[in-house]
């Protein structure tokens, strides 16, 4: 990422952290975990102008403006983009300690030169010098992807997803970029949700197996498994409210799913032994496909009803989750573990309380490793905290990387933001000038850890 | 507050946050939640000594002179002031990193002017000059309270209270502070404690409602809060342990009160529900009369029964509460808020692990904030790691401002020391010289959001 | 501890600190709470070499070489020493921000006057160096404790165990250090433990009591007490998983024993109420004997089912435990106290999200402290944090001081680690070169308070 320019982030204060950060800054990117849409790259649209870019769907910002006391209109209402703009400006100009400052900086400066402060002042001078680079740039999905210098892209994907972008994208010559689904399970196991029969349809009618009972709903989850792989599939992924308290036998959990399939109530304990059931499952199709799971725990969703009634899911109404006890986490990693079924695991928390029993149980298991600062934690303490907890309880080394986790082509300067803060890190720990390892481990995990486990060589 | 001396508090480093804390330093003081009371600042008694001023009534020194050993005789025993006073000054001269140690030497500066540390070398010289200014100034709770430039004052008094301090001080046309009453509920919450029928007696007694069933305690419960409107009260307040996991349809709520004051066993469900009941119905008086809600959650009362029953209550034997689930918090406010029954709410935890889900849970709902660190967590980390917090999980404009939650009227240099940590917090944030938007932050969250809160004109 | 020499850990920066650190470096070493082996102390073989000293039993070295992806064969396998210390240089050389890189940094310097960085590039020259250094020194356990100017050791040890070489060591008048058991029960109270009868039996035989119900099972305890204490015993300690939720009624606890000697089944409920009963018997019986109560709090035991099957215990997977309640542990300190059974207690706990409720529940009770970081919470920003949120809750000097905690004799150069880091947090802290009171509560926190302990002077 050669192009970025000095920003005043409060980073890289000592000469053996600009050392370090020489050799990394332009390494390529392996971005394993983002909600980047296949579609979007595909058709490759030139974007309209940086107000859309911005604010079309980033619900981080939405939240900002809400906190600002911004009306809705200049949200999710019908004011036009200069207005959300405009609006939005004034809200980061006052945002300070805020990561979308930092994040929004970084994005100026590095996609389209512009190194002025946003803020209610500078709104509209910046509105025209980013609409002016986004039409002389032509500013496009594929466009920024390559000028972030990305070399790998793990998209999150539902599995009744026929992967037809991903197919297009896998002709395209042209492309650079190793563009994969991933295998989002979240429907699956959110077996009491509105619409379960219906999604259990789909499913059926993508594997091509009639669903009727545990056993063909596994068979249709392995061929959907192997669909994906075929195309390059390479991470899993979950990331629901709550974790499973228990796990069933496979009787159990065969009457279970009958009861959900049928619309029955199924109790808390039902559920929870069959969930944990499909977890345990799961990890096992993962373990035999050389695949990694990845784990994203501690999160409420659509915390406000009214609003979400109105305007639906991922509108910035998400929150952290309550802690919950690790131990019922270490419950299905051991019992993966006792049957050889334990795949690579990455486990990503929104809610820092359980670093402590989170990250010393990871390091109970050669598999499984704490995630880098997720949502809500990816900001410069959060990232700190993750970097300090985990060197503290482990080894550095044992990091996989960043990963953008986004729906933004923007979004890949924040990789620029964690490697700033790693060099900073480890040139803060530096013994002399001659510690040569801590640009060692920088190279990792910024970058050769990530792509090992892409190519299925990383062992943590 | 022009008086005050530099101190050798380790905040204000840069030359950025000099600038912003030139500012707001002279700002008036809104204390919107206090403990003072409203008959001391009427009869306006000058005090007798700094021994009596300080250890009278504080809990917070009797602590910290028990955590240090000290003699149960100098801390509540039958010592004189003067012994009681060297005793803390020991204390105080070894309490390395307690705020109460700050807190001393920024009162002794400000209303005394002395500058010397506070230790048992000092102790003599130091209880000489106090007292010697009390005396020469009359020093007084009026004075004091002058001296502080404080501008507004919500007292807070339980919904029996006649406050008839209140109407007298509301006569006195020479006072330029506003003084009102807040509504605290707590009585009327815990209503499985000892002596609740006394409670609900006084209660129907207060508002001349016979209070029968739960029709009627809501009836008086209302002609309270407007008996308490009516006195410029737009504040209400609860801090009981625990919190509601659920609400009660209206005929179980009933039904359940009933058993109450009929003195019969309410278990734990039943009890929540009721209670859960009561929180909402609350909210939406206070939204229908445009108060301001606050809750003050994760407290543990009395923890030591032994010394409860030699002294009762608020001896300095509270604690941290627990941490408990969001969700049974943000069940309540979205319930309140399906309902159009929201009222503006702050949201004080004693514990900070709730933070995360917490400050994520407000930033759903608009009118929902959380209030700055409160009791336990008022020290210099826990101010900076409340500014932090709000400020990388949301806006920190939506942060309403410093109250001194105290008994003392020596307590308004606190103020000081907030505004100097935020003036600290912003200049390391400041991306130039240039930068003006800390400045304007600064003084909407020193002084402005909460004068408009006062108002009804925040909008969060 | 005159011999050490600088190192490079960020701490000692201001000159404050620099001048209280001259005051405490070489005070003498108070371990009141160690694993350390009186039999190895007594024998007092000479070290083979640095790699058997460092990885013999360290499971802290194990777990970091696990989490840098080392092969099993290397850390508790059959490869040679050289092998096994080669690879862990290696890991050490990069294990940024974890405590072994600063203990293996003290170690060689104060030990072996060795003040190379260890790391891949070195680890052969360390090697030899160092187990030339072992050699012409002779360094055994006993030169080591010397070195190290220990005064006093308090060792941990079951309630069965004939301590042997206890009385061996008590009878070696060359021996200058004072050698103590500690009285650790996690064996009596895990009572639904595999093998529970046995140990029983074990118990009723070093006794001499036939153990066949409650009340000779608190008959043989006291006879152990008592035999303990004679040997100097000053200190007891449990260190299990889960703390009791209630207290069983004499009568209850009586029928509950009777069921666990009988091998019957005792459900969650029947066995805490048997547990708190026994806490609170322990506590009388140690108050009773001036005896010093240590418990040690959340902690996960044996993660790895498949490891342990394998390896055993103390294999180094163990992890911290999820956070519990403290009005549970605040339940039985207020029983305690509620009937003058109360001894001085010292709480650790593995999980540092307990520590505010923890600590201020501390507060509330004088002979209740909160003890140093411990284990995976023994780095740098642990320590820290258990002083800065210690001295903002409480009083800095109702700090114990430091202990190792270890099975390794090196272990004593933590002492240092942890004087550094008052002596820094203290420089912070004062407010002038004139503050004389920063030594004098240096010297009691890294000295004076747990030689007082030890003598049954200590009031906290």
């Amino acid at each position: 990422m050669a192009e970025f320019k000095d920003r005043n982030v409060d980073i890289l204060l000592s000469k053996y952290s600009k050392k370090i950060y020489a050799q990394v800054k332009d390494l390529p990117i392996v971005d394993y975990h983002c909600h980047l849409s296949p579609k979007e790259i595909y058709e490759d649209e030139p974007f309209e102008n940086i107000g859309v870019m911005w604010l079309a769907g980033d619900h981080y910002k939405w939240r900002l403006m809400r906190g600002a006391g911004v009306d809705e209109k200049y949200i999710t209402g019908d004011a036009d983009w200069w207005e959300k703009f405009y609006q939005f400006a004034k809200v980061a100009g006052t945002a300070y300690g805020n990561p979308i400052k930092d994040w929004c900086a970084l994005e100026l400066s590095f996609f389209f030169d512009i190194n002025t402060p946003l803020n209610e002042a500078t709104a509209q001078d910046i509105w025209n010098r980013a609409n002016k680079v986004i039409a002389s740039r032509k500013l496009s999905p594929k466009k920024l992807i390559k000028m972030a210098n990305v070399e790998y892209i793990a998209t999150t994907d539902d599995p009744c997803d026929d992967l037809k972008y991903h197919d297009l994208l896998a002709k395209d010559s042209k492309l650079k970029v190793k563009i994969v689904p991933s295998f989002r399970v979240d429907n699956i196991v959110l077996a009491r949700a509105k619409g379960y029969d219906e999604y259990i349809a789909r499913l059926g009618e993508a594997s091509g197996v009639n669903i009727c009972d545990l056993t063909t709903l596994k068979e249709a989850i392995l061929k959907r498994m192997d669909y994906f792989v075929e195309r390059g599939c390479k991470f899993s992924d979950v990331g629901v409210e709550g974790f499973p308290k228990r796990v069933a036998e496979e009787s159990e959990a065969y009457r279970t799913f009958k009861k959900l399939i049928a619309g029955l109530q199924v109790d808390d304990f039902e559920f929870d032994g069959f969930w944990g059931y499909m977890y345990l499952f799961l990890a096992k199709a993962y373990k035999e496909r050389d695949m990694v799971q990845q784990w994203h725990l501690a999160v409420t969703r659509n915390s406000n009803t009214l609003m979400f009634n109105k305007l639906g899911r991922d509108m910035g109404f998400d929150c952290v989750g309550d802690a919950f006890d690790v131990k019922y986490v270490k419950n299905i990693i051991d019992m993966a573990n006792n049957d050889d079924a334990l795949p690579k695991t990455i486990i990503y928390t929104l809610n820092p309380t359980m670093y402590y029993p989170l990250i010393t149980m990871c390091g109970a298991f050669r598999d499984v490793v704490i995630g880098i600062s997720w949502w809500f934690c990816d900001h410069k303490r959060g990232m700190y905290e993750t970097l300090r907890t985990l060197t503290e309880l482990g080894h550095i080394t044992s990091l996989v990387g960043m990963l953008t986790d986004s729906r933004s082509f923007l979004s890949y300067t924040r990789h620029d933001y964690y490697r700033q803060i790693v060099c900073d890190f480890l040139g803060s720990l530096m013994e002399s000038e001659e510690d040569i390892y801590a640009i060692e481990v920088a190279k990792a995990i910024c970058y050769g850890n990530a792509k090992k486990l892409v190519e299925g060589k990383n062992e943590f």
